[in-house]
């Protein structure tokens, strides 16, 4: 019900992006480990605001309060879903690549994605 | 940083609805318990698609995996934060009125919410 | 596998508590909601102590980091289960009395209870 | 208020373990994460189960819902906090061996790391 209606969304501008904004890569950070999934990440987003709207819908309308809880659910897993997608990637190569440099940047490293993830989990 | 790129936003046809859509209420369910604070629901719920559309942006200009898990943290923390209001107000109105009808509603209306909170705390 | 341990503690004084503390019973709330499935709530609350103590097991015996995290999640899940089932007998309960009985209770009754909510969803 | 009570717990048998079972350690995975960390691990289960049996005298005692509610919350917190710190530790050890060593593990483990997380997310 809800998915649909992104596709009428002025999204055009970050959706020619993904072709890569050559240039200004963070140089700190290289390459990041979401770089090849961007087009599917840019997707799944696109979808969530499709249900951000819809929930607009649903209260402007006076759905059953029961039904739009229900649809916030839905957002949220997508939205977590879409974060544990972000995490594996970041474990695949920034922390993996700061363990194979050796040196204290693993240490770092794991110290930031671990309260990224306790951030995720009090949500 | 992202919420105010919501105000660009076509959102003017959920806007005008806040007057009322007098006419089409809900009577199964007579008027919701969210009626009230309609207007202020519709504005938390822009300000969240303004950072969905904020996490698109910054994945498609290569921001840090981690600076994009924050702003997913902030999203769902926002997505809940409207859920608990929502499912105060239905405590305090549906839940209270079946409560008060007496009969078996209660149980019904009990166990609805019930699992509307499961469902809330398993994502 | 951690189940079973449960049945060794000495958790008889507390046992025998389920027929009944008569006497001491709250005259502020008067009976609560969860009191006829007391023994099924003291039952679920051994299962998850000998849950811990099964962690505690684990940990001592060097098992691998993954297999305790998923033991954890099911001890977790045990616990958000107990407090579900104490949520509902209380809406059930305890705030269905408050609106039968009119007044302002109702609303500190939502309100405390919307809170417990909140905090059990951030964990 | 719960966690002296863990004090009196026969878990004199788990304690001394603390020393190391020195001869099964588990070879296929090496020396874990958290071996160091162990001592400290089992005082927080320890503690932990302290507070599941403070959660039984309570349901015992007839204790108002919201009260046990509120207990539960910092169980389950409590149960989380562990488990972030045991993962934080899997990750400086175990996934960043893997990167290390090169070849396929550390895809696996990264998968099996976020599979745990998207289950500690759902509880």
């Amino acid at each position: 019900m809800t998915t649909t209606e992104a596709a009428g969304l002025p999204v055009s501008e970050s959706g020619t992006g993904e072709t890569g904004p050559a240039g200004h890569g963070d140089h700190e950070h290289g390459v990041h480990g979401y770089h090849k999934q961007k087009s599917e990440h840019l997707k799944r987003l696109r979808r969530i605001e499709g249900q951000i709207r819809g929930l607009q819908r649903m209260v402007d309308e006076d759905v059953y309060c029961i039904d739009i809880l229900t649809q916030v659910s839905a957002s949220t897993k997508a939205l977590q879903s879409f974060a544990l997608q972000l995490l594996e990637e970041h474990l695949r190569h920034c922390v993996a690549d700061a363990a194979v440099k050796g040196g204290d940047e693993i240490d770092a490293k794991v110290e930031e994605a671990t309260k990224a993830i306790a951030r995720m989990m009090r949500t």
